[in-house]
């Protein structure tokens, strides 16, 4: 057992072993809104890289080569995690890494980081962004204060987000959007239920929709997105003798990168056309991009078949700025978030195997 | 406007004028679980009836005429209030009595008190009962108390529950059972809604049988007593990105008198073989007992119609006690537990009329 370091402690060796490396990540408390001492040894470790050009915006970090070549890429990862479950200090059993943050997403930050220091010479120019409050509310994400901020910092033919995605490559994501579809009824005494208009009762047509709706698949770069539409919540109930005047189902719909905001609006609208819908969020996804020369020569590197990414990601951030994305990173991302998290010492060394071999050759 | 009474400076005068009686009990603040005050002023008033015989419980007190008539009836009214709004001390407009519990049911329980001290020789014998927390939970209802702790004082032929009821006559009351319907399901990420088995869609068929369900007439002693299930709440969610594995539809079955809550339950559960029910809440209504000699004697005075009472009140603690009930009261019922709440002057004459009138011929 080690103790968690603390800032003035933390140098790191982002050249030596990358278990290591993954192991004092993790051992850097950074909670979000609180990487500041991560930020500052992360920000340390590449202004020792004389190749790089550094810059702070606040708690993220950019790093830049600037070699003039053809393409430029990006690589991506967040420097915070979600609250510590007594997942502290990071522990190396069987092979994985374990420890809060080890998955979600301290192993992709950590092959991002020795990628920057020790590939002086990429064949294609690189930015490296480490950034904060990913697991935080949306307007505090670094990434999105970087594209308001600095968008230039953000530009590149391809963006690669190196959250877990089991060492394989996720290509875009799916939007999303959430909406309250409002059944409104009359109240009444239940001892006198037929003099009111039960919502509840009349939202057993808006399930039965929910339920009969399939879910369609959508064809995009060879990859298949899978839109589905969910109820997520149902709320009614005014008091146990009244019968309720209305019932609140809220819905969320997952939609094929292809589709904009407003086309996924107008399905949901045109679902239930006689209740009021109101749209509490909707959010495009991002296109996958993989007809790019530059996503396509790290395909044929991998030798794996690329699958979709079904879940949002901050991949979209870029797809906003116009730079296409995928997800490829070190752990299964169903650990994210979980106590027990871990990443795998062999996805850990494949994932960085694999981009070492693309920006060298 | 008048000053609310302090209990020191309260000396009812019950024989006197019936419309300053009310407002003298409305003045005397008597929130539920705060009932010394008033429930001294009225044990004092029947204290100084000699032809009463006069127990204190709590803080609600019983008076009995001891005359060794063949019938005995009880008339009932609580002393207690739902919590005050503004609506105090009592103002007398347009012959109305205006004022925190005017309508429920200081009202009632001014024409039963200058009942119980005018009507000194009464042909039938009588029990009054003003009777504390009925605005408050079950257990703390001091009909309950006395039921519990002396049995003895509830009984007789009849009992009439001085509760508003419009000047008519309601018969008995139905009885109620809350429940859980409980629909499982699957927790999935909603990216991937097709891995789970969504609860919320699932619940539409629970929802779908409950506004099917058709509204049944029961006829008993000639009233009709009318059975309605509801749906009174669902609640269903985990976070708005999970498809959720529990969908809780909370239902309210108002069954009538005639029926058992064993019988209730098991029209429910056969309403829905296939989840799971769980029963929160049953409680067994109450006869009218429209038959018997005391009944029918007050229904021939009044030359009013009876109706059945559809609502569950107090008159089921006298149906368990073996003694049939009925509501009849001066008031509006809707206008119970309202700010505006009042009661009218010419339905109190008319009650008291009709009352005196019953137990003087």
């Amino acid at each position: 057992m080690r103790d968690a370091a603390t800032a003035e402690q933390t140098v790191l060796q982002p050249a030596a072993d990358l278990v290591e490396l993954t192991r004092a990540l993790v051992d850097v408390p950074s909670e979000s809104g609180d990487e500041a001492a991560l930020a500052d040894a992360v920000e340390r470790a590449l202004r020792a890289a004389p190749h790089l050009r550094v810059e702070r915006i606040g708690h993220s970090v950019v790093a830049r080569t600037d070699l003039g070549r053809a393409e430029r890429v990006v690589l991506a990862g967040h420097l915070d995690t979600v609250p510590a479950c007594d997942n502290l200090p990071s522990r190396l059993v069987d092979e994985r890494v374990y420890g809060l943050g080890a998955c979600d997403m301290k192993g992709g930050v950590a092959v991002a980081l020795q990628t920057a220091v020790t590939v002086t010479a990429p064949t294609r120019d690189v930015t490296y962004v480490f950034y904060e409050c990913e697991e935080a509310a949306a307007e505090r994400n670094g990434l999105g204060t970087i594209a308001a901020q600095r968008p230039e910092l953000l530009a590149g033919d391809l963006a690669i987000l190196l959250e877990p995605s089991g060492g394989l490559v996720e290509g875009g994501c799916q939007g999303f959007l959430t909406a309250d579809v409002i059944v409104r009824g009359r109240r009444a005494h239940t001892a006198r239920a037929w003099q009111g208009v039960n919502a509840a009762h009349r939202a057993a047509e808006v399930l039965r929709r929910l339920d009969e709706h399939a879910v369609r698949d959508v064809h995009i770069d060879g990859l298949v997105y899978r839109e589905a539409l969910s109820a997520v919540a149902v709320r009614s109930g005014v008091a146990s003798n009244v019968v309720p005047d209305e019932c609140v189902v809220s819905v969320n719909l997952r939609f094929a990168p292809s589709r904009s905001p407003e086309e996924a609006e107008a399905q949901v609208r045109a679902l239930f056309p006689e209740y009021e819908v109101v749209v509490t969020e909707a959010v495009a996804g991002a296109l996958p991009g993989l007809g790019r020369p530059a996503a396509a020569s790290l395909l044929a590197r991998l030798g794996s078949a690329p699958r979709a990414k079904l879940g949002w990601t901050d991949v979209a951030r870029f797809a906003a700025a116009g730079v296409p994305a995928l997800n490829f990173g070190p752990g299964d991302p169903s650990l994210a978030h979980t106590p027990d998290e871990f990443v795998p010492v062999g996805e850990l060394h494949a994932v960085r195997a694999a981009l070492r071999s693309w920006l060298t050759s």
